[in-house]
């Protein structure tokens, strides 16, 4: 007999990192910002006219559209915005992935990748990165149906330079390329120009990291304006307003206070070097991570058991069980008082092993 | 030669309302609330404390879930959360209409539910009303992929009786049935009951019409928690988190205050009622609303004069120029002061033809 759960769809989601809530936590495991977004933002939440919320939002989120495109130098027909980078991820997928032969991206990166080409029914082949953790550009010369690279790369925290992602785009001229650069503000730069070289390049940014927005959803692509239009007609055949009044609101006076920007941005940094220069200290080997967290193993306790000790002392940190990288740890930057705890009670629990 | 644009996704788009910005016009293109939300909003922006947005939400949105299943007396494992009810709908179709069999809606409703099926590639029929806009239950007996009803459908404002709702679902006993109650609460009653009564019933509501939040997107969906953990499964598939900590807030605070809900909508309906009267006097005719706007057709002067006569005065109503109800005008309650203008303005207009 036919059923209603004959035709449910059956798929694994994407797995996010726990969100845990005690009060004397450190919470090191989803790469969010530790310090609170620009000030501008509680000016936003106390002028606000509540009364405004009655009404629908702006549709193509003009404001919001028109601060990113001032912040980098684009056109406002150059910008997309989703409700935070996964939403914007997701519907490129959708937009641009309609082809027979397989998507290609690195075994080792942003684990929804293949969960949307599953939920798309997008064909896709991962491709292995080599022992550094570093994407080999001629795996990516063959026929495809396009490619995606985070870049910095997650969870290893991995720059490929520029060169060697022209060099890929330079062989995928037919298909369109993704370049997913949620951590790049904490790297060397950005590949954004390329955009204006190569018509079928799409960067992806978000909010949720650099800018400390997390909770408010906005991430953002940029690229020709014909990629955009065919991503704003998915977006209009699946939700007329995705973004809330006051995340345009919110978002657009973010991204205005560029000295904020530039301040916690630095301060994230400087701790991430002095971290990384503690974790060598004990015993950690990791590659030079770009972004606002580092992917690292210890050379002689297990990642898993450093991740439950740390757990038991309220610090969290990121373990993915998956091949290659079940002994590594990724641990967000969070500040500098965060990280000394961070480091002394992993030099305890090494101690003790 | 191959062409990246060659697999770009085409697809037609919803057309939502426009949404003008003018200092004196008056909005009753988009059925929203002509009331601020509750006063507890005012409050969640006030004392909200903005540092938290630097973390990402709850991805199970829990403190809404909870405020939702309490109102309307269902487990939390029966509720849904999305951002509007246009999200939540569009995760329903990608859940529950995985057939070959196409599902079935109406030929007049919601413009949206056959943009969904193309984007998805879900195959559809739209079966005609009759000519007083009712559903035909018997249209929906044969075998089918699943059952999209609004109720009160839109843009007609007609409510079915709660017994031709069960007719159709009991002869749709092995597909999903979904009721979008988008309107619901301006009606008689809604058809939640019956999801305690049939496991493949859905009903979908919003928050953009009489909880006066359509800027914060909010809408949720009832049903068994197995319809629910399919629905959550799909939505972990495309974004882990995809309403904003805000709205959650906001949400949550809106659906606690009972009393103000039912004063706002009181004077909706009241205000409905009225505009009938006047309407009818003017020489309109139109089926008995149940919703907070009145789809009416003049007996003399054609809906597209009415339109664009009204918007030269900067009074915006909606008009479709659809087969069928082209010489409709879709008109969204305002205040009594918002729709006595239009009622002098309409009869200025048709006093002129």
């Amino acid at each position: 007999m036919s059923s209603w759960k004959d035709n449910l769809r059956k798929i694994e989601p994407y797995v996010p990192g726990e969100q845990p809530d005690l009060e004397d936590m450190i919470k090191l495991n989803t790469n969010e910002n530790p310090y609170p977004p620009a000030p501008g933002v509680r000016k936003v939440l106390d002028h606000y006219d509540e009364s405004m919320l009655r009404l629908y939002p702006d549709p193509n989120s003009s404001l919001l559209v028109q601060a990113i495109a001032k912040y980098h130098k684009v056109d406002e027909g150059q910008v997309f915005v989703g409700v935070g980078s996964d939403d914007v991820l997701a519907i490129a997928f959708m937009a641009f992935f309609n082809s027979k032969e397989p998507i290609l991206f690195p075994d080792i990166t942003y684990s929804f990748y293949d969960v949307w080409a599953e939920l798309f029914k997008i064909p896709y082949r991962q491709m292995p990165l080599n022992d550094a953790f570093e994407v080999i550009p001629s795996d990516y010369y063959g026929k495809n149906g396009g490619v995606v690279l985070a870049n910095p790369n997650a969870p290893t925290g991995i720059a490929q330079s520029l060169e060697a992602l022209e060099d890929i785009i330079l062989h995928n001229q037919d298909v369109v390329v993704i370049i997913d650069e949620a951590y790049v503000d904490f790297s060397k730069g950005t590949a954004l120009r390329l955009i204006d070289k190569y018509e079928n390049v799409l960067i992806v940014q978000t909010y949720s990291k650099s800018r400390s927005l997390a909770g408010m959803r906005i991430g953002h692509a940029m690229g020709n304006p014909e990629l955009i239009a065919a991503m704003n007609d998915v977006r209009f055949s699946f939700n007329s307003y995705p973004m809330t009044r006051l995340s345009v609101e919110i978002g657009a006076e973010a991204i205005r206070d560029v000295s904020y920007f530039e301040e916690t941005k630095k301060k994230i940094i400087a701790t991430r070097e002095w971290t990384k220069r503690e974790l060598l200290r004990l015993g950690f080997s990791f590659g030079d991570s770009m972004t606002n967290f580092i992917f690292a193993s210890h050379h002689r306790v297990s990642a898993e058991v450093i991740f439950e000790k740390l757990k038991e002392k309220h610090i969290f940190v990121r373990h993915f069980s998956k091949e290659r990288i079940s002994n590594y740890l990724r641990i967000s930057i969070g500040t500098d008082e965060e990280m000394k705890r961070l480091i002394e009670e992993t030099e305890a629990i090494i101690e003790e092993y």
